[in-house]
């Protein structure tokens, strides 16, 4: 259902209920914030008590308004709450923002009072901001309820967490940034952050949503929502916040240890096409580096600095972060030569040397000349700049010139420019930053933000089959021969296999099949840690004497005897599905065996997924060139891998009654794959 | 040779050569830096046209000076500078400061007079700082050549890079830390970094040392100063510029392309006792989290903050750090609520819920009651503090009040306690810092700064036979025999073998070795690679054969025949030494195979080293579980492997002529260890 959201941030009027003359209450505080906008429409103050607050007459009751009130904000105590609510609604209003907090949000009862209010709110078709929530703020609508002092800008703010928008607000600020829009989110009870996005995206100040999120709702709804919004080319930063937590269901199959709730939002941050940044800092870094909508086309960086130190610690950095700092052609060294004093390094890093103060000039005519090099796709100016005015003041005017022709030729050349300087709050660097061009105070977050942009460059647009749920199957039939059928039902080759329940039917399924033979217990759970499975059987004979051996250390009552595989011929993956509380289905593949635990090299998407997007996650694990016929290795047949991650993904994704299901491990082969183990755990 | 520095930074009296009137000159700048301290000594300003500067006379020559000079600091243009510095200790100067620079420092010319001059001053029992150097500066004897507005504090700071320095010292005077000396080390032509490093140990104080480097000289003799200094008790944090660049050599063994540049500076740091970083930023933040000197005694962490967001944000930053954020116990909560209202969140995160605005003095309590509470080992104060006196001017005494009285409770339980607060740069986070309390800017520097203190606490000290050369042993002879002679003299178990030259003498080796064999073609480098290598051969007439086949594919004209190993009783290590023309020989231990190259799962260490170091290293990699019979599989002889690791550092550290060395694969069993190929790699 979309929520039209204009009431919210383009109310024709405004009614504050709960308006205070205490300057230090927040209903003072939102009464004043309202006012600042009176110039644009009618703003009431409601106060039981009546009387003058901030020189306006106030209502004794929303009753008695002249006007409906299009956007009503609520801060009364909480007891007041359920019945200002209904109140402002039989007035007319259309939004309702909800400040007021303590209603028990965690107890039923608290629960139960924002429950009654949201309906209430949908049935009027209304909607409702909190409770328990900051405000809202739209800067061309000089809307500013609850959260003064926001700089105006081009980033739309959706914050789940008040003073962490604080804190965003003030690292935007001393970034040069601001924001078009700000809505707190609160408890969510009605409005949920997913309902935000499409309207954002078509908002035309709004250049960049920024996301501070604990709860996703409909995570799905969430992920089609942002997929929309960077589809249609503005970027989303999603700042989540609780991920580290233990999974509230205990994982029982290896998939489902590897699949974290961090994992969870790493595959919806690769289907909605979210950059996901993991604090406050790296949000601010981050959207400094995206506002431009400028992308390299490749990961190659050329350095410059005055003074050698910044230049090769850069250097350094940069490889760290994947990032490539080649040398420089002769015809860009000969260029940067006219520019630069003899003692200047043209190789790269570029130092100046200290020819910084022979003229500077040459910081925007050196930038210029790298941005337009080919040699590089991205330049990184890192060091002194914007310190010669600190320490020299007659060289101000100077250096401001420098910036505002660097900034100008990032523009013109289309290129990616990113500035450290030890000097983050001199006027240079504010120059800089007008000009669109990012400026960070330290080289570490300068670099990573060229990594960003290079790995957005790299990105696959979103994969909307991520994003569709099949039609509904059936679940499998309980125990590894139901998920042996499910799966090849699904499309996944599995080793021939017979079942059997004596050593007899063991070894008439093995005269079918062919020997040598693995024989498993197919009642255990964990087959290998009790002894339940024999390998490398090379005759009936070996098969009836380990047939004996399991049973007794098992005692279980079916077996499956399975022909044996090349596994020495190939590479052990691990490929499952997870059902994730927000997500629903999200697959997983990595290097099978203890390696895959032991170092984690998985990849997740959210499931069903394609083969392409199959292939793309095998081959961004850092084990790929094991794939590949990496020193002198066969090269195996991938293809035939993404084709059976992609079967299995669906029919999991099919299957809502599918908690957990693997296949661990799928054996790769030079021709094709087979799966040597299956397993599924069904909801309770 | 121990060189003496007191001349350096504590001269008796100071000449300032090339002293100039002309503000912008750098002989301006030292004539006014030497003339801060004329209180304390007698400052001469000599240059070649005589007259009046800063109001002093000044010597047309050293040789006119009324007395010896003790220090004489040199700023005079290249052509001058050899003359300048012989008429200086022929005046009687002890040490020299060389600012000059220009003397092409490129080319062989230059080289020459550098090298002239430092070995003249070394002849006359003197020193020489530079050339091509920013100076010197010592807080407690108001020695400030070259370098103004240096805060005083408690950080040596020893820096190859002056714009790096200058960067360094913003940051450090932004976090409150200051320095007792700075000393630019330029060309390092005399007086090197190692040289250094006694002299500030001991230096009262001196509470940390500070190195930027990208020159190490004598690297083991830095290494052994860096593990003196850290052994008495001051830290020393190393930011090493350049490390990144390929090495000069091309590797050729595994271990060759393994052990990197930055593996050699992290084993010398491992050795050294040294803290790594690879930011100004990162130098300073650590210097903050160090200088109080106190660690935790493991790496639990509780979390404080008013409003859940900023809690939240740190305990995901947190656990991706490897520190955990333990629940509360009963009684440290029913402690902290007689602290905090009703709505307050308990577990760990403690989250205020507005809390603070009810008395910030809580913050103290609060602080305190975590950092005495045996439930965690660190404490995390995050997010707003520091903001209310910005937002609410009249809470300002409050604040302080509560900020001074937590840096107590840090003090006096001996805890250790990080903060950051959006408002780093408020009065309250200044009367923090006063307090010795690490504030921070962001959440990822103050968790950084945690889990910095957690891996110092667990540290092991440096091992001094890392330092320590054995004597010099023979090399090994040429080719694959003369490898595995030379391991197995050093005591590295290898699989029993017999040399061929032909398919006879093959099949009668296997004989005595007893079958089935591996056949490998001796003469070549890459094995396996070029079809040198036939496993599993069950019986002389398939040994027969897989010596025609070897030979016709590979022409090698000497075979060795080898005992097959259970391979898949055990795990594969790769266990070599590379000799780093800085550092000396450099042990690596990894998990063997592919999967030690794609993953890099490997750990590094200066060669020698003993067999808990070696054990160490192996429990450090992250596969480490898989020695340790983790689900299910055998628990491996991980101190055998231990043994032949330091067996194989020893012979390797003994032999200069070892280039590199390497045992790849160590099959690590669970009982013993035997290594499956050997190659040498001598000096050529």
């Amino acid at each position: 259902m979309s929520r039209d959201l204009r009431p919210l941030f383009a109310p024709r009027s405004v009614a504050v209920v709960g308006a205070s003359a205490d300057p230090s209450k927040w209903g003072n505080v939102l009464a004043r914030g309202a006012l600042r906008g009176s110039h644009r429409r009618p703003v009431y103050l409601v106060n039981r008590s009546g009387g003058v607050i901030l020189g306006e007459r106030t209502f004794a009751s929303l009753r008695e308004l002249p006007e409906a009130p299009e956007l009503a904000v609520i801060c009364v105590p909480a007891s007041g709450f359920e019945l200002a609510a209904k109140e402002a609604l039989a007035a007319g209003a259309r939004a309702l923002v909800a400040i007021t907090s303590g209603l028990g949000e965690h107890d039923d009862e608290g629960k139960r009072v924002e429950e009654r209010v949201a309906e209430r709110v949908r049935a009027a078709g209304a909607v409702l901001l909190g409770p328990n929530c900051l405000g809202v703020f739209e800067a061309g609508e000089a809307l500013d309820l609850g959260w003064s002092e926001l700089p105006e800008g081009q980033i739309a703010l959706v914050s789940q967490s008040g003073n962490l928008a604080l804190e965003l607000a003030r690292l935007a600020a001393a970034a040069g940034l601001g924001f078009s829009r700000f809505a707190s989110l609160g408890n969510q009870a009605d409005l949920v952050a997913a309902d935000f996005l499409d309207e954002l995206a078509a908002h035309e100040p709004t250049r960049l949503i920024a996301l501070y999120l604990e709860d996703f709702h409909d995570g799905r709804a969430f992920v089609r929502a942002a997929a929309r919004a960077t589809g249609s080319g503005t970027p989303v930063l999603l700042l989540s916040g609780g991920v580290s937590g233990a999974s509230a269901q205990a994982a029982v199959s290896h998939t489902g240890a590897l699949v974290s709730d961090t994992r969870a939002v790493e595959a919806a941050c690769r289907a909605g096409g979210i950059v996901r940044v993991t604090t406050p800092r790296q949000l601010v870094d981050a959207a400094q580096a995206l506002l431009p909508r400028r992308l390299p086309r490749g990961r190659r960086v050329a350095v410059y600095a005055d003074g050698g130190g910044h230049g090769v610690i850069a250097g350094d950095v940069l490889a760290a972060a994947g990032l490539e700092v080649p040398r420089l052609s002769e015809a860009t060294t000969a260029a940067l030569r006219e520019h630069l004093p003899e003692t200047a390094s043209l190789a790269n890093p570029v130092d100046f040397a200290g020819g910084g103060e022979s003229g500077l000039a040459s910081y925007a005519d050196v930038g210029r000349l790298l941005l337009e090099s080919p040699d590089v796709d991205a330049v990184l100016l890192t060091g002194y700049f914007g310190g010669y005015a600190v320490d020299t003041p007659e060289l101000g005017r100077e250096e401001i010139a420098a910036a505002r022709d660097l900034a100008a030729a990032a523009v013109e050349t289309n290129g990616v420019l990113a500035v450290h300087t030890a000097y983050a709050g001199s006027a240079a660097a504010a120059q800089l930053r007008r000009g669109g061009v990012p400026v960070y105070a330290d080289v570490e977050s300068a670099v990573a933000a060229l990594a960003l942009l290079a790995g957005e460059a790299e990105r696959e647009s979103p994969s909307s089959a991520a994003t569709e749920i099949p039609p509904t199957v059936a679940p499998p039939a309980p125990g590894y021969a139901g998920a042996r059928a499910f799966l090849a039902d699904a499309g996944v080759p599995l080793s021939e296999a017979r079942s059997a329940r004596s050593s007899a039917e063991a070894v008439s399924g093995a005269g079918e099949i062919g020997y040598p033979v693995a024989l498993k217990a197919a009642d255990l759970v964990h087959k290998s840690d009790r002894g339940g499975v024999a390998l490398d059987l090379p005759d009936a004979a070996a098969l009836a004497r380990a047939f004996d051996d399991v049973r007794s250390r098992t005692g279980s009552e079916t077996y499956s005897v399975e022909r044996m595989a090349p596994v020495e011929d190939g590479v052990e993956l691990i490929v499952g599905v997870k059902h994730d509380p927000r997500f629903g289905p999200i697959v997983l593949v990595g290097l099978g065996g203890l390696y895959a635990e032991l170092l984690e090299d998985v990849a997740v998407a959210l499931a069903p997924i394609g083969e392409e997007e199959a292939l793309r996650l095998l081959t961004s694990l850092r084990a790929a060139p094991l794939l590949d016929g990496a020193r002198g290795r066969p090269l195996l047949d991938t293809p035939a891998a993404a084709r059976a991650v992609s079967a299995l993904s669906r029919a999991a994704a099919a299957c809502p009654d599918v908690r957990e299901i693997e296949v661990n491990p799928l054996l790769l082969l030079p021709n094709g794959v087979v799966g040597l183990d299956a397993r599924v755990v069904l909801s309770s």
